[in-house]
């Protein structure tokens, strides 16, 4: 890494458990050496929050006492994709060299990643061009052990300071339940086909008015050895690269058989 | 189309500008003779709202009148995507055959995709396998004139009745802003490199603190004429099928030449 604080890069974190979870402090702690550290986070826990941005309300920032002297940190009332879009367009001077979002408290591998507010995040940072990381740990205790995480999250942040990511893309990297010594290594794989069978548990309010809290059981449904959760199950981290180009593009010549005159 | 109130096709209906929306109302009118029609749809505007789901707080949800007879709706206080699972979940004993979302006052093309509460709860429903199409037209006018819209939602609707959808995809349909007899087709296209420009307009609250409004301007990037935004720019409807596994798989060969061991 090249001295001098002009040269060092810069490094813009976020996530979406909020400013105060452990999983961002492990994130910064981890990685604080290796540059110029800005943390842009939401003021309050933000899960689920998927790509969702505030575009019919208003938002409000905060600087934040992170408790380390060379970091410096906002804390925002908006989503994790609104506090990327504050950091690029309102709070730096330059284009950040990498952006690294969590650590998560909970996974994001196979079909979570779309309504992962932590990879929406990184999906973002990729969209202006910013090699981009997600991390999560696959443990929603809010004090779970980052021991093992954060050796991980600094291999892959050097990794992508050195090499970029791939065209078009972010990663997903999820982090196994274990001790650091039972950690079998990182491999490169696909998202898991997944599927969630939610329900809706009823309840009434002190007025007698029925609401509902969403649960829900994930099942994997994919039999593949090169997937993130079989990756997991078997005690290695996983990376996925991410696209946010949508368009299933195998999908194009089928469609274009169709009859698609409209009715006059 | 058979005949007999048991064997027609069961449609579930939503959007992400809410229950009352012009959008939905010409959706519904569109098509509600084509099967038996569901609505579930948020009680007051969602849009940017992307994938979110509320699994940190309560939904509540309301049986609502459409204002026709053989319309059943409910509206509840949640994103479009927990429309869609309360629907699947709680609402109805049996699976849609076909989820329709919109139509949506304005775009949806290019990267608009990835922030779209129209598109995600279609999104959500081709994830529990039923046919989706996200359908918006290119006028932002709360006033907007959806004559045309009404055809391509008829016809787009007649097509996935009678061929589904490509497998993992679903249809991203846009609307140009036009009147009928000018509109020259429907365009099978990709989703078109896109990029907003963001900014954030800073105002004073009574009290004197600063406060945000996010604003931005989008910038279409791509040349190419197979896109959304060439087609609507040429009086056409565009189709994208949109894909919900992110995995990058042109880019996993690229990650597997990097170094990954983990430091001791």
């Amino acid at each position: 890494m090249t001295q001098g604080s002009s040269k060092r890069p810069l490094i813009l974190v976020t996530n979406d458990d909020g400013i105060t979870a452990p999983g961002i402090r492990n994130l910064v702690e981890s990685i604080s050496d290796l540059g110029d550290v800005v943390v842009v986070a939401p003021d309050s826990h933000q899960s689920g929050m998927g790509h969702a941005i505030t575009i019919s309300n208003i938002l409000k920032m905060w600087p934040h006492d992170f408790g380390a002297a060379n970091i410096k940190a906002y804390r925002t009332s908006g989503t994790p994709v609104d506090c990327v879009k504050l950091a690029i367009y309102k709070i730096l001077d330059r284009k950040p060299d990498i952006l690294l979002s969590g650590i998560n408290h909970g996974s994001n591998s196979s079909i979570n990643v779309i309504y992962s507010g932590t990879m929406s995040a990184a999906v973002e940072g990729a969209l202006e061009g910013i090699p981009s990381i997600g991390f999560s740990l696959c443990d929603f205790d809010e004090h779970a052990d980052f021991t093992a995480s954060r050796g991980v999250v600094r291999t892959l942040t050097q990794q992508v300071l050195q090499h970029g990511t791939p065209k078009g893309t972010c990663l997903n990297v999820n982090i196994p339940k274990v001790a650091p010594n039972e950690l079998k290594g990182i491999r490169i794989c696909r998202q898991a086909a997944g599927h969630w069978a939610d329900a809706f548990e009823e309840r009434k309010s002190p007025g007698g008015r029925p609401y509902y809290w969403m649960t829900g059981n994930f099942t994997d449904i994919d039999s593949g050895e090169d997937t993130d959760e079989w990756a997991l199950r078997n005690h290695h981290v996983s990376v996925v690269p991410v696209q946010y180009d949508l368009t299933a593009h195998h999908a194009l010549a089928e469609l274009n058989q169709w009859n698609l005159r409209l009715e006059d």
